[in-house]
């Protein structure tokens, strides 16, 4: 592994090799807070578009790890693209730092980035297309909190069109055995045709617009966008359906997932449920983060 | 302690206890410039409006002590606000850092980001209300540069009325015994009555118009803003009398104090005066937060 | 050295000084990648005007070193300058930071604040003025790509008017022996007169249109601005001439070099010959600003 750009690149092992790593660097988070596996390294983060909450689990991460970071948040105030290629700018910052995390709002621009960087990059997000750190910190989560990803009933509920982070999801659980998928939605929201046939094959799947929670391990809520809808009435009739409350739970044995930002898809007085994930989800961000960065630099220096 | 929200909050004990820290951490700067009591720990420096003196302040003192920061420094190009809750956004950070400093402009917003943390926030300005390691590195300049708060002979001079770091070093003074305070301001900008009902019973004050600082251990000096008179031909009136000059200080035994930034209220030749003590004060943010931090993160992991 | 301000403060034998040191700098990236001479210390990088890649050259520099970086990058969402004057700004930084590094787009403005800090300032570009780490670089490439400096033959090719980079760098070519310089730009950005009459005793000098680069070991690129040109028909002409491709450059022993960014002025496709340096010599500024900071920080404590 060189550089993470898409899950596509990585498999099964690689996967759990990375899960195992998480599994420690959270021990150690857990014990004494910190380490010094990257003391002294430097990640840059690049980020092209702000994103608030994934620029600092990386830098978290990164520090937690005994590092530094550089970087910028945001391009409008800064000189670096001014007329600049990508691939230059590229060629400069990693002359100056041992990894690079980048955000960009071009799909393929985290692999243009890696294909002129001499030290590894890490795909933070690039358009609709790939976020590979996050659907391993989903991963991660449900190894942790389920306790294991072959045999997983889990239901994805909400908006499965336009989420790359479902998609993904769902791409990486079809490299698991027994993995069963419930996809929860209305029907102008369904999960896109070319998804659905990527992994038909390898997973069992089954579609509904009725929130049935009954027999999975995992619930996992994603946010609904009133603007996806072409009529205004459609929304307000799926808006109560897809909200999930105190009642949708109950005492079911099931944990609940949320990639976060939340608006008003999960009740705020679910949060005190035990079955709430979604903030120890958010916390796992970092030792996966933090497994990452030493996964990719160790290798830089092999 | 578990948070630092407002000065209301703590007591004449625990004043003392931080003032004491504040001195060893003094003495570390001043002999070799950091130490690692918070060696990897993380502070996050929310900072949902500008102010960057008090950003820097925060960012040094925990860099002093060995720790790491994370953070931002305006909403405006961030996404960790897209909708999302301040709860939830503090569930968040809270996951990922040691420690909180938050800047908010609405009233009340550290107080409820302390009830969704798992880790200390301080309050670093809500708004007009609280700010409270303003104040407590203020009376930690009067500590070290007078010697003694106990009997201290203080002049405020300026807008009395709209500084949030006035009304809450007056109310921080009347827990000290023989304090005396003069309140020095036009008319337009008399302490509000409230603020003078709620100490008037524990420390002795007058109120004037007139510049008189002859008797006082400490001149205050606030900044005028011409926008707060209702008839301009007033601010010209007075804009004269409260400019603090050469002239007025002569060889007077007096410490001059300013919360800063300073426009033209006090006289640059003033500056090379021995009486003038506002940079040293502005120097004292740093230990005291750093003992502020300390004391936090301690009490936080007992 | 207590401060570096301008390259005009600076002899021959302080250069030197600095190149020396880079040089082990550089030994300690190649090696171990990082060091601890500024441990704890704290680097304040403050640009009121946005520059991404000298501020995170300066960011990687001090990280490099142990030390901690404070700052801002663009003054539009700060508060340091509410009407407050440099100055002040400068007596409150200095009071947190032990090295200041400002970028400011006014002349003099770097100066201003050395006199007014206790701590050692570094330019980082003030205006069209000076930027004297860019120049040393410049000529830290030089020796280690070249091998000497002195009875180096370099032309600077382009925007010979405008650019502070190439005067400040002939002024600092002129201090060492036997150095030759072709200047080859359009008449519209032919070097000032001033600029030519203060180095042309000290240095052997011709001028030309037609770019001539047989018998040289240094050929320095810049940037053309359309702008630059009252007729554009102008422009369009000399676009051609000024734009180095492979067929330029065939198999001559020469050295590369441009300060970035570039936009099209280099054919990408000189990226791939042995004879491009100029992503290496932005690599040096690393170590270069290593050695500055590490000088100036251990003067500063002497």
């Amino acid at each position: 592994m060189r550089h993470l750009i898409s899950m596509r690149d990585i498999g099964r092992e690689e996967i759990l090799n990375i899960l195992d790593e998480s599994e420690r660097m959270e021990a150690i988070l857990n014990e004494k807070g910190h380490c010094d596996f990257l003391n002294g390294r430097i990640l840059a983060t690049l980020f092209y578009e702000p994103s608030t909450r994934t620029r600092l689990s990386f830098e978290t991460a990164m520090k937690r790890l005994g590092g530094n970071v550089i970087g910028f948040t945001d391009i409008s105030n800064t000189s670096v693209t001014k007329g600049e290629s990508l691939a230059d700018t590229i060629k400069v910052i990693s002359g100056y730092s041992d990894l690079i995390a980048i955000r960009h709002p071009s799909e393929g621009a985290a692999r243009l980035s890696s294909e002129n960087s001499k030290v590894p990059v890490i795909n933070a997000g690039d358009g609709s297309n790939q976020h590979p750190t996050q659907t391993l910190l989903d991963l991660y989560t449900i190894k942790r909190e389920v306790g294991h990803i072959e045999n997983l009933k889990i239901a994805f509920i909400g908006d499965l069109k336009y989420g790359r982070t479902v998609h993904s999801l769902c791409q990486a659980l079809s490299l698991f055995k027994g993995v069963e998928i419930k996809l929860i939605s209305p029907d102008e929201l369904k999960m896109p045709r070319e998804v659905i046939e990527d992994i038909s094959g390898k997973i069992k799947l089954s579609e509904m617009t009725d929130v049935e929670i009954d027999d999975v391990d995992v619930v996992y809520m994603t946010r609904i966008q009133k603007e996806r809808f072409v009529d205004v009435n459609e929304y307000y009739k799926v808006k109560g359906i897809y909200r999930l409350s105190k009642e949708h739970i109950g005492d079911k044995n099931v944990v609940i997932m949320h990639p976060l930002p939340r608006v008003d898809e999960i009740d705020s007085e679910v949060d005190t449920l035990p079955q709430a994930r979604y903030f120890k989800q958010s916390f796992y961000g970092v030792p996966v983060r933090m497994a990452i960065l030493k996964l990719l630099f160790e290798d830089s220096v092999k």
